[in-house]
């Protein structure tokens, strides 16, 4: 199977814009859509799973913490209940919004500190795992790949969801296989070439490189790209080519 | 068929309380569920989804203006597209919430001045019908009960959507069958016998009373009580014992 | 005295940028800054306070109606004593980041729909006056200048409150004087010569011209720019020229 | 000196009240008014000030956490530069309230999360230090009063802000002068003989005990009472009378 590219989408809210939405879904595969906790309304997700239908992306719900001033950035001390209620609402907000145009909602990924917090807190995580189980709609959960993903594997395999494990095209990984801090200056990869050669390295299954150079084993379903400015558009695009290029050599 | 008691319920926020859900829910029969725009939060909605499943009281969304400060009693200029977009976002967060419980929406009744807004402009009257048309779950809408419905039963039938009309309790109306203005001090009645008259006239599908005295032919499938505070919770139990003594005697 | 150019500024809101008020700031003489209920954080107060400090340009708050994602532009149907309150909390959390930074607020300007509700209804105008009055630092408020602003004037002089009257550069005006409504087509000028022969009129003290040609008989204080994508920053430009020419001819 | 009580108080919002401002503002000295962050609303906070200024009680500024929804009770990970503006935005909004009745805000004393993370990295105490002081009004700082107040004391005096150190009638402390952790089930006093003698300790400038009873040399300006519901209020009053009483024989 080959891997997806996810990208945070829809993430204008009221009269103010963010990305180029109608730019950057022609070449992703999956649209994770901000559902107006931290970013978006309802008119902004109404028209961005319009635009997911219209590319046949697959539309993703992605909750937040309620915070649009931080844009769901700071992580905010909530409870297991709060995460579980709070991913339901938004989750099903989406849904709604999807059904009404004869789409559906295929997976959810937590958006920035509620994914990283879920990242590093188990109780959170199953909170997370929960909320979409009891939903019952066989949603997938997209989770950070690292080189050992048995912890997690398990602790959905109890839920009975499905995780899909993502790789950051454009961030350094730390010699421990972990996404290196973005407080490090050399966190996020400013060149084409670094990131399409861990693009490459990610498609073709191969390891990819730390920051040290130190081999990586990380598998992934799903490559997670930015395009929230002109450029990283242009980066998505050339990542697109080089996966359609890698995914027809391989089907030759 | 005998009327149903419907009552706004689930009303509180983050740390505020407001009425006695828990109190109440035993009396009624159909729970308007505030879903988070003019009050409730996730939480709270997951707990009122709870006492309602708890008593087997028929889930309803009660969507309103984005505005909490407001409680959704300020008019606001939203367009129909707005309006469509905001009501299928929470009916979809407590569909997910509910279904999460096993429950289910079974119907839709704006809150404050949109169901005010709606019920003056036909516009936003249609929007919230292809909402609720194209969700596609057969849920109601609840509106204003007039002498003559034909005409938003006429527009409710080209979508497809079912409707329950309602009554008030304790709410008087005027000579041409319309509720009368709460800016008048007599818009509502504060004396249980009065309520109770209104009650049975509804329930024995008897013309009403307007305020001054003139019969109204006003029929219902529902009738709107409100306990929000320990006193109302008083008249809902005494209307409750009403409409069951009249429903006894109708199956003899 | 010349006309002065004001212009809506600071509209940022968390990580979403509007407008760009860098730009922008160097060609105004006053900065209409939001405060937070329709648009800006205290962060971005801040920073818009010290642009405007930065370029000697007087600061002016600008607050409206608590709704982010309508941007403040949906009338919502408050009382006055709403107003007066919600008024007050907002000049004076303007009034703090300005202090900090050794700067005050000069004037008040309503916003959108406040400003609009404020211009036809006299008890909103009222509560205005009142919250600017009992603050007590003698800022003025600019309201919409007509051809008999003789109202205005004595209502606020009742409060002790001076007006700035202000007309627009990119306005249409209906043959009554009363700025054409922005539901119609032709309500916004789309090429500058036509703006900037309003401009002359209005900066010469000569009569305007209405939508039909009819001579309008409007004097201002101030006069409001837009500045919110990159023509209009060139449109403000060419007034500055225009007004600043105009200025130096008539000092000679 | 005598000691001064010290309440949260005006902590409804929109519809929904908490706790009985009017019962409880006779019995304290200082008002600690939210701010409409984490709760309360222009409205509110109006007729706050109002009671306030009627009791002749001080007026402090209660900023939090923008969290309506968490009650500012939820640690948000903001950073220096953004509680600096929201505390100055929040101390503004008040003043200009305050202002506009006759009064002035006296203090400022941060609320919930914000208190305690303040407490605990002094970059964010520095942050409101300085907030406070850009002001330049004179405003006070409630901080929570430790064996050893030095440093504390220290970081003020280096941006000219004076402190008011405060202790807790109906907290526990360890054995190391510290707030024992709201999670331990004794951290609250339940019964009002415990708070009684912790108060008269803390007025007779004795040493109170810990929880384990060893003696704590605690110094403080003010003592926090909490006043949310009706028994708590008689605990107040009581503290009151104890108050009252011990500096009626200490002047005699």
């Amino acid at each position: 199977m080959t891997i997806r590219l996810n990208c945070d989408i829809g993430e204008s809210f009221g009269p103010w814009t963010m990305g180029d939405d109608q730019l950057l879904m022609p070449y992703v595969d999956m649209a994770n859509i901000a559902c107006g906790f931290h970013a978006s309304d309802p008119l902004v997700m109404q028209r961005t799973v319009a635009l997911a239908v219209e590319h046949e992306v697959k539309i993703g719900a992605h909750p937040g913490y309620p915070d649009l001033q931080g844009f769901g950035r700071r992580s905010m001390n909530c409870s297991a209940d709060e995460i579980y209620a709070m991913v339901q609402y938004q989750v099903g907000a989406l849904q709604a919004i999807a059904k009404a145009q004869g789409a559906r909602v295929e997976y959810v990924k937590p958006h920035g500190a509620m994914y990283n917090d879920m990242t590093a807190d188990e109780r959170l995580f199953d909170a997370v795992l929960r909320a979409i189980a009891d939903l019952g709609e066989g949603m997938r959960l997209v989770v950070l790949a690292t080189e050992d993903n048995q912890q997690n594997r398990e602790q959905a395999r109890q839920h009975g969801v499905s995780l899909w494990f993502e790789g950051f095209a454009d961030r350094a990984y730390d010699d421990n296989g972990r996404l290196r801090s973005r407080n490090r200056a050399d966190a996020v990869y400013q060149y084409n070439q670094k990131i399409l050669d861990q693009v490459e390295a990610f498609a073709k299954k191969r390891p990819i490189s730390s920051i040290n150079g130190e081999p990586l084993d990380i598998t992934i379903d799903t490559l997670c790209v930015h395009g929230d400015n002109p450029k990283s558009v242009e980066t998505v695009k050339a990542i697109r080519s080089l996966i359609d290029e890698i995914n027809n050599e391989s089907s030759e």
